[in-house]
């Protein structure tokens, strides 16, 4: 198998990303292709001794985090890093890209450079919360889409439970356990787009295609009631930035406490092993990246903040999505996902 | 000052709302009526010796948690307890209704029998989250509208803010800070609902009317960059909800890390109080109610799961809401939340 990597444009640089390509192939034996600065990437790779491992393509000019997401389309980020990493996947040279890119370039490079899966309308952003064991907790879609029409959202949780289930769980028998993210858990509750969306999902599951198990709250979300969670692009984001930034603010008070005081250090370092692992369980670093699933090739985002350790986590799921076969499984089941008008 | 309760109708029953009542009478010197089955309010009151504080209407009949919200308007709950108070403080007989009942019963039996401030749109839910410290967030609106116009978040904005600066910080100088719940933080993110409410609040700013700090995600939420958040209901409730689970989890958590070991319970026992603190910093018991803002006199929802010191706070809300004249605030400034079409 050979990852494709887009090593600019991050917060954290080419060569970061470029130590967590390293360690992805060391660490899984895959090949890799290095797109960026050729000049910065050399010699960690040349360090590294992983000329034959990784191939490296010059592509210096990068989409930076401020770039409105259109630049990639034409003039001269036509031709950054990221459409150069795309247009290799698009022509067979690898197995999947990822990127820590700008998140809108991503998707619009995505969308044009390789094309959605025929029947689908819209690609999403579908990252995994480390939330209520079980493998977490997928949220489909996370802000590729801010407006959503009932069948886009059909598509979310289909797409979203191939993949929980042929990705993440290892092609577990059961069927993921899809809710919708809702302000209640009645059927009439929520926005017109909630209401039409319910009633897709319940006809699917009662075909027994999907296991929908209705609205699901804000508040019932860590505690891993579902496995998939269907929402449009806007509350989902908000939603899952919510659930970052408490993770963040409960993880730097215990760290504010456990140094308060001797006392407080003291019991600090007798409860470090499950306060670790407390904090461990909302640390984004730990999963890595998002497909951009719907696209008709596997593309990757990982945190524009990645550092190698979740870059080489990207690249895992990654391939994981390969091997999970999640493009053919979601193109042969298309006739499910289209709603007549 | 005479606060009017609805004893009925939440998950604790109304011995509980009871007590509460009479924790706040004791507590802050205020009389109050309690509405609801007098042949269980009537003893619990005898008991504290306050029959010469607290008034009793007697009104047995309730609307459930289940009910549909549009039962207040005509049939049997037209004369539930929630009714029944709501036309007491219509009829000038108390300062404030005080209900832990049905979230959207209340609504539309404030609405009816009380109606809104001349000009507002929408009547919205305001609770404060203890997060940031400098006396929280006010999230407006949680739920009352899931489908929002700008103008009704401008109108959101300037009530939030007048109850934040003269019932919450008790009259400070300063605007609060008022933060746009968003998925980015540039002008043109969102959907078109919060790209024209950037652009109207942006004007109230630059008119020194409001203090605008632009969007806000919610990653930031947790930290305090707002005094007020207004979003609209359904991403508000999403959000306010996420954040409640969220607590929920951590101190589930901890308490089952402290409990895990003889070692874990010691060094629990050394970080007690601070993580005491922590873990009641995400309890919303100790904020308690939150103000139906928008209606035309104050009513205060707490908590369906209120305990008699969650309804003993809500209760002191109501007072400050009155002493801060809010409602005369918003009433004097109404022109400046209408926008001309």
């Amino acid at each position: 198998m050979r990852i494709i990597v887009d090593t600019m444009g991050s917060d954290k640089g080419c060569a970061e990303i470029t130590k967590g390509v390293i360690e992805a192939v060391n660490e899984f034996g895959i090949d890799a292709i290095a797109v960026g600065n050729a000049a910065e990437i050399a010699p960690i790779v040349a360090e590294a001794g992983l000329e034959s491992r990784i191939e490296i393509v010059d592509a210096p000019i990068f989409v930076t985090m401020e770039d409105d997401h259109n630049v990639v389309i034409r003039g001269e980020k036509s031709k950054s890093s990221m459409v150069a990493a795309m247009k290799l996947l698009s022509d067979g040279k690898g197995d999947a890209v990822v990127t820590a890119g700008n998140t809108g370039a991503t998707i619009t490079a995505a969308t044009l450079y390789i094309s959605r899966i025929r029947g689908i309308r819209r690609a999403a952003l579908a990252p995994i919360m480390p939330l209520g064991g079980r493998g977490g907790v997928l949220l489909i879609d996370c802000g590729a889409n801010v407006a959503c029409t009932p069948e886009y959202l059909l598509q979310f949780a289909y797409m979203g439970s191939y993949y929980m289930r042929f990705a993440v769980k290892n092609g577990g028998e059961e069927l993921p356990r899809v809710g919708l993210l809702n302000i209640g858990t009645e059927s009439h509750k929520g926005t017109e787009l909630q209401q039409e969306a319910y009633k897709l999902l319940t006809e699917a599951h009662e075909a027994g295609t999907l296991n929908f198990i209705g609205n699901i709250e804000g508040r019932d979300i860590p505690f891993g009631v579902a496995d998939v969670v269907v929402a449009d692009g806007f509350s989902g984001n908000v939603c899952l930035k919510t659930l970052e930034g408490m993770g963040k603010l409960f993880g730097q008070e215990l760290k504010r406490i456990m140094y308060a005081s001797l006392k407080t250090k003291i019991g600090g370092l007798m409860l470090k092993k499950d306060l670790n692992g407390l904090k461990k369980q909302l640390d984004y670093k730990e999963i890595g990246g998002s497909p951009l699933i719907g696209i008709s090739a596997p593309v990757f985002k990982a945190h524009g903040s990645a550092d190698a350790f979740t870059l080489k986590n990207a690249i895992k799921q990654s391939i994981r999505y390969v091997e999970g076969d999640i493009i053919r499984r979601i193109t042969e089941n298309i006739d499910k996902m289209k709603v007549s008008r």
